[in-house]
């Protein structure tokens, strides 16, 4: 296996992920525990929200035709007929052209009326109402399966439930939420040089931190990792560790090698297992990284380097999350913002450059991709399009937000 | 109490719920559960990364002095001294002038070395190795204690950790890490025509998704929720359960009731356990909001209509989670569009209008404020601030996404 047997377009590496992504097993959970979960079925209305015309006011029920004109000077004058009280299975109450019923916020509308007049523009005088101020027709009324109607889809299957999102499926009585499994994913790093963080380095060596970073990255997307350590770089071991990885897991991440061997070790093996369908991207950094499958599941050769994994994750590997996950509809989120240092690049590949950004302006940070420092001390990426040579000072970018 | 005893700013609302905030204590959790958890302490490199200069690429060790103009057609001749191993207590080489080393990415630089040749810029040719290209000095090299020294400090209390954060703290050794503990938030809705999301509804009955929706606007934000149901209207029990929520948790969210009688029962109630600090925010929707305290713990009275609930909770509550959470640079993205539609606004209060946006286009999403679907429809809010009468088309706004 060489070395790069073809480096691809980072648009051919994202198409490849995408296309080896499938959703695990879908389960049901109580909807107290749904939020931030990734929806595996349409949900639709079981009922007609609201199920009755309701007032969103405190005040009085009315016919609008009968506040026509009303002001201060000279009110409409409308006749009390009680109270509508809340809840529970209360006979619905009627009114009759000039007259009026007090209902509080949420109260059922008495036949008849179809307007509420808030209480600050009415005023009690014994049995009678004065409204000193005109309602249009349907003002202040929530109508019955306003909000939504019964069958009607409220939420689509591929949503990532928000709040806002579990407040609606508890109105259409979704108590058992349907959806997808967490991907189990599996997260080893190889390299002699490797340490646990458990560990004080020795000469030549250094802690291994791509694990617990590539871990905490699938977690925070919806993923369970499942961690297999450090394997030393030994075709054997490193060969049993990944078939076991492939075994127990959706897909498998291997971070590392970092070396020209390592590398090539990594591939070899992937081909053993199954197949190697991309050897090199062309982004930087990111280059060396290796897509492969076995037994249908992906795995991904992730560059040694923290930052080159880094941007890797966020940049390709993030899809096949998306994917395997079910998210639909993935927030991305980008900013606007312009570059305040020149920025040059090759053409030909796909630069992506750490940046803090601070309102409009977005401060690159450059730094070899050994080092870790410029992934905490950046809050997102800009990319260089593989046709440009670089930005100049002042040039508008989008960033991506991490 | 009276029904608004003086409405406030928002700004007020939130600089008082930020002084009641105090984040809970804190623990040690393992790194592999640390992600989206707030660091506690400030934490500092064990030890200095790397421990050794160490080069980035595979490929030559040299003397950068060695390699002055050097190029395809005069190389430099350099005499090959052998290969870095890679990790393990690895004597130390070296290499005098016109020698070099091979180096793996990762390996430790030979003393006398200050540089490293790519591979690609080098060719074999028995012990002699051809350089073609020349090196700076420092080329291809991270330096000793380049990436964080000893004792510096790596990443800050009060940070939500991420996974490029996870990476850090591996590399420095913190496996057990301190963060605060999520606080307990008590949530409970109160409304005679609610009805649990488990039942369905009668007339003059809806089910309540307030409950949910709060309890997992706080969890998304690192909270445990704690549900204490649905309270009917009736002051001896709502004291009695709000008495044991306070008692229970560091905090408690009291959704509605929505009408003028509700209210000031839930804010006579708080004034009975504590004290009522504000009644009212200049705010629309959500002007019926409530913040009070018992026991230092914050008490706050969300309206009752849902939407209203949720701009409550996502423009002043937020920020208690915040402190309460120890967070202590939230992040709250925002992005720019322009408005499609005039959207009116009444001067004196702040108006927060949903919108959804998409790409530089906000489409203001009117509706009730009793109505869920907007807020499911939306991907953002606006703020209309209370000296303005409104927006035109093609104003430009800024979108708080959620």
């Amino acid at each position: 296996m060489s070395l790069f047997l073809k480096v691809v377009p980072a648009s051919d590496a994202i198409a490849i992920v995408r296309h080896l992504a499938r959703t695990v097993d879908a389960e049901y959970i109580p909807l107290t525990e749904a939020v931030g979960r990734v929806l595996s079925k349409n949900i639709k209305a079981d009922i007609d929200i609201p199920g009755y015309d309701r007032s969103v006011v405190d005040g009085f029920a009315v016919r609008a035709a009968d506040t026509i004109g009303a002001n201060d000077a000279i009110p409409a004058m409308l006749r009390s007929k009680g109270r509508v009280e809340m809840g529970g299975n209360i006979q619905r109450t009627s009114i009759d052209p000039g007259q009026c019923f007090y209902v509080p916020t949420g109260g059922v509308l008495p036949k008849g009326a179809n307007a509420v007049v808030m209480l600050e523009n009415a005023e009690n005088v014994g049995d009678e109402i004065l409204i000193k101020k005109p309602v249009a027709h349907r003002e202040n009324v929530l109508l019955y399966n306003e909000d939504f109607s019964k069958g009607e889809l409220v939420i689509c299957r591929g949503k990532r439930l928000t709040s806002q999102d579990i407040g609606v499926l508890a109105a259409v009585g979704c108590i058992q939420v349907p959806v997808f499994l967490k991907p189990i994913i599996g997260v080893l790093s190889t390299g002699n040089e490797l340490v646990s963080a458990t560990e004080v380095p020795g000469s030549g060596q250094i802690r291994d931190s791509n694990s617990n970073m590539v871990g905490s990255f699938v977690q925070e997307r919806g993923c369970h990792p499942k961690y297999f350590g450090i394997v030393k770089d030994n075709q054997e071991s490193l060969y049993a560790i990944l078939k076991k990885a492939v075994a127990e897991c959706d897909a498998v991440l291997i971070s590392g090698g970092s070396s020209k061997d390592d590398r090539d070790m990594v591939a070899s093996l992937i081909g053993d297992l199954g197949e190697v369908l991309i050897h090199g991207i062309a982004i930087a950094p990111g280059k060396p990284t290796i897509i492969g499958c076995s037994d249908q599941k992906p795995i991904i050769g992730l560059p040694g380097h923290p930052a080159s994994a880094f941007i890797v994750l966020f940049v390709i590997v993030r899809h096949l999350i998306d994917g395997m996950t079910g998210d639909a509809s993935p927030q991305q989120e980008k900013v606007r913002a312009r570059i305040n240092q020149n920025v040059p690049s090759q053409k030909g590949r796909e630069d992506y450059v750490r940046v803090f950004v601070e309102g409009e302006k977005a401060t690159p940070l450059f730094g070899k991709s050994g080092l870790l420092n410029t992934l905490v001390r950046s809050n997102g990426v800009i990319q260089i399009p593989a046709e440009s040579e670089g930005l100049e000072v002042g040039d508008l970018v989008e960033v991506w937000l991490w």
